[in-house]
């Protein structure tokens, strides 16, 4: 099994939110998370916290994905449309990659397409390779 | 039992994250969150995404504590330090207040009062009463 | 003259930092700045401000051109890459549309391509038509 | 004359727009603008992209204080209130201060105290003194 694989699955928090990461690899990857009871707000709606978590799950895959550590260091996220039910998938696309900086660009939609946020995220990008720091 | 307290108490995502509100009121709310193996990420650090619920928890009490319906348009976080053990303390203030637009500013620290995290959101005020919302 | 072009050209702040607005409506716009020393910072560097208001400018006019007023709640921007001379051209693409609340993003590069900054930017969108407001 | 005074008085683009710095040193800077015509946008109101550039440069100051060169890597600015008349003071805290990354937090306000903007940038740290980058 691959180190990026290794590093990914041993994501449990992604885990405890029912995240399944579908791809990643250089500079990109893509996660899809269905909405579940416990995903939602005390509006029954989708839980912003959730939204958030389910792209920074792609983006620490991707920022990851050079096999160097890359922890995060700033997040801006707007969000569109509010959902209850069906299932988000999030994508990632490095737009600018710098060897001390990194910036993502995570597009997350629903199951028709809609777009539902947009999550701009900056990593540090450090010196330890990410096979060390699996824990 | 009073609405707002209904309304915080319904939010199932912050329940499923161990997330336990402290207080809230008047532009103002503050949580706590100790951290357990599910907040950890693939270095065995709490993960980003825990950190901002927490955040968006206390974001969300704060924004809502004026019983009309608070929705989350855009947040910006920024990351200090890393932690993996221990518990963390978000408190909200509301930094501005127009009839459809707020903002407030979220301090997020560990046991010892490092800062651990500086979340800023805004939200979009509806004319829906809480009551009529939770679900 | 149609209204947005009175409305764009009335811009008395990009007029002064030498912004020179190419293209604009649909929810979209674009400009281009050359680099003049009064742009500068202290390094003699492209001050941070100046990439930010002229990616401003095209966020204003994109959000403007559906000829209601739009009025700037929120941006994030990250910087890629320092310049000192040459031109920067900063595009506009309207990434979700409605009623009340819109955002942008805004791609600012140099004259071979390279990415400088990326700008992420919400309004709420007044009833106040344009027209209205030229002062 | 001091290397950091040396370094706040050479940024032309804060002199192109009538930025004048009132204070500054161990991470805090404060400054002033008085609105001119030149500042206004469309609609007559003071230009957010003119807000930003007051708050960049207290931000420039109070993260070069430590005389190593404070590079911009993003920042997210909130726009509470528009004006259209009169002056406005931003004031810079350090709010984290790490060996490569250091975040700081600007307040807008109006001559009568009036919060006009939230301003939060993060800088990269690097290791060039600033007496040796001032140009």
């Amino acid at each position: 099994m691959d180190t990026l694989k290794r590093f990914v699955e041993h994501d449990r928090y992604a885990k405890h939110l029912g995240i399944e990461m579908l791809e990643y690899g250089q500079g990109k990857a893509k996660a899809r998370m269905e909405v579940k009871t416990h995903h939602l707000n005390s509006a029954g709606m989708l839980h912003g916290g959730a939204i958030f978590s389910l792209a920074d799950a792609v983006f620490s895959a991707a920022s990851n994905s050079h096999e160097t550590l890359a922890v995060a260091i700033n997040v801006s996220i707007s969000f569109f449309k509010a959902i209850k039910s069906g299932a988000l998938t999030a994508s990632a696309e490095e737009v600018s990659f710098n060897p001390k900086i990194a910036t993502y660009l995570i597009n997350v939609r629903d199951d028709t397409g809609n777009k539902i946020a947009l999550f701009q995220g900056t990593v540090y990008r450090k010196k330890n390779a990410i096979a060390d720091v699996i824990k």
